[in-house]
């Protein structure tokens, strides 16, 4: 197989100035088997396109909000397509892009085809653990409602790539669920996880959303519909996050108080710490009724004694009652 | 209706101690209409318990690994059976555990059965967002297959929590799904979305995964399925940043160091930045095809580039075409 890999120099918010800049943090060996794919003139007037990689022309480009039926039917030489096509063809042994999701997917299903016995392909995200190697969950996006026979194909191909890529030998698979248990779950998962049981793969069960960060399973099935919902809120509770700290120790170093740091953080804390919130309503039933985490710590019981007074003195039930034949006007 | 508040002090995984101590953080009016539920002597024997809250005795505790239905049936006399029961009565006028999610769920359900219309009771969870203010979503457990109509309860129940409680006049309701167009979702949300738009809610439409951290949007519905991995997951990605990110700060203080503390923040950075991660392998299509996130930065495309390269090097696909018929033996 060729060992070249083509990328889409038009795919992604800012293509093709970053796809360009993304060349010069590779290896030379790597940098010379790069093949760029996308509108020849644009692709060289980005800075740092004298890099030297080959560019191959595509004359179109797929925008990111276009549908991807559309794109497919009406873009035939799209750079998405262009690249597709070279991996076809031989001339690339892998496409790379950060264009229209939905696009790479359709181009790739009817130009490449699915590979022998797999019903539906499946995007496999990588998330970070606690333990410093990733969770692979799959699938994030490409398939939205699924069959237990294609979650079970999720996990063998998880599995593979994890064993084969990141080099653990027997991978643990987990069902993505509410509850460890096996009768946990919707009626997809009660259907799949019997077929995994009967795989062969290293199964553990069903795994809840906490062990997709706990290190304690390396390969993570769910549908596409779940695992595209968990990935984009993921990435948004990270950066929040990470974000909120950068601009308070920006702060701190601008005043020359580094030492409030510890302050900031554990008002950071504060503030993502679920457990603060205190109890979760249960909405509908006849009484106010609060449901707090297990792992609650006095603070959060407190919080929740507080939610039930809100709840009390607000009179939601009664509210409830009176709108839920005429819903509130927004 | 009654201000008082009922406890369930054998709620918990360390209770009633967390419980006990909980009651010292309240104000004293509200810690005077607290009464707690459990076992006597235990929670006499809990320090703090001097507080001098009512306790009402229950002989029984439902552990929280219990089947919730066995509970119900078997445990008449449990904390969680006695404190619903002070709701049903009026003794009460709100229940708060930190029990058995599922046996409080059932006991209210039966004990207090729903308000009138309520076809599902939901549990609403509050995540943080960085507007400062809340996002309820709805539901995170009581209901795994929902149906359209369901959802639409969910969402009406929520805006007048939102409204009521956290006092936003109009809240905006979003639909969770995997694209902010209407033609995005699954089954559901593409039944749901109609039922929505109609409801005279203050509805936007679709919102994805990010948008529950965004503060966009006040109410997210979704089935408890989804909403309960998303919570789950949530609570520990949040928890394994601050974790890694508090025993940094720990270690560079006792070095005297805290000048690192940036380095070591960037280190952080680099490890729960998604886009770092590079590119998720689109598993199953004949081809290596690799997608990278539209914001990709330069740093990522390249990191995309290298998955790609490792698929390749790692012949991926020659295994997957060879084991998917006899999948991997764990």
């Amino acid at each position: 197989m060729s060992q070249r890999i083509a990328v889409d120099a038009m795919g992604g918010d800012d293509a093709p100035r970053v796809v360009v800049e993304a060349l010069s943090f590779l290896d030379p060996d790597l940098l010379s088997r790069v093949v760029l794919v996308g509108v020849e003139d644009r692709v060289k007037g980005a800075v740092g396109a004298e890099l030297g990689c080959p560019i191959v022309h595509a004359s179109e480009v797929v925008a990111m909000g276009e549908p991807a039926s559309q794109a497919v039917r009406k873009k035939k030489h799209s750079s998405i397509a262009v690249g597709v096509e070279l991996v076809k063809s031989g001339e690339a042994g892998a496409f790379v892009s950060a264009g229209n999701t939905g696009a790479v997917m359709a181009y790739a299903l009817y130009g490449l085809g699915r590979l022998p016995g797999i019903h539906r392909p499946a995007i496999a995200a990588l998330f970070p653990t606690v333990e410093h190697k990733p969770c692979l969950v799959a699938d994030v996006g490409a398939n939205v409602d699924c069959k237990p026979e294609q979650l079970l194909q999720f996990a063998t191909m998880g599995s593979i790539y994890y064993r084969e890529v990141i080099g653990v030998k027997s991978p643990r698979v987990g069902l993505l669920s509410i509850g460890s248990e096996d009768e946990k779950g919707n009626d997809l998962t009660q259907k799949t996880l019997p077929l995994l049981r009967e795989s062969g793969l290293n199964v553990i069960g069903n795994v809840e959303g906490r062990d997709v960060v706990s290190g304690q399973v390396e390969v993570v099935v769910c549908d596409g519909f779940v695992g595209n919902i968990m990935l984009k809120f993921g990435e948004s509770l990270a950066m929040m996050i990470l974000g909120a700290l950068a601009a308070q120790i920006e702060r701190s170093e601008q005043n020359g108080q580094n030492g409030s740091l510890k302050e900031s953080f554990a008002r950071l804390l504060k503030r993502v710490d679920y457990s603060e919130t205190g109890g979760a309503p249960l909405l509908g039933v006849n009484g106010v009724c609060i449901i707090s985490h297990g792992g609650s710590t006095p603070k959060a019981i407190a919080n929740a004694i507080r939610a039930a007074d809100q709840a009390l003195q607000h009179n939601v039930n009664r509210h409830i009652i009176a709108e839920i034949g005429a819903p509130v006007v927004g």
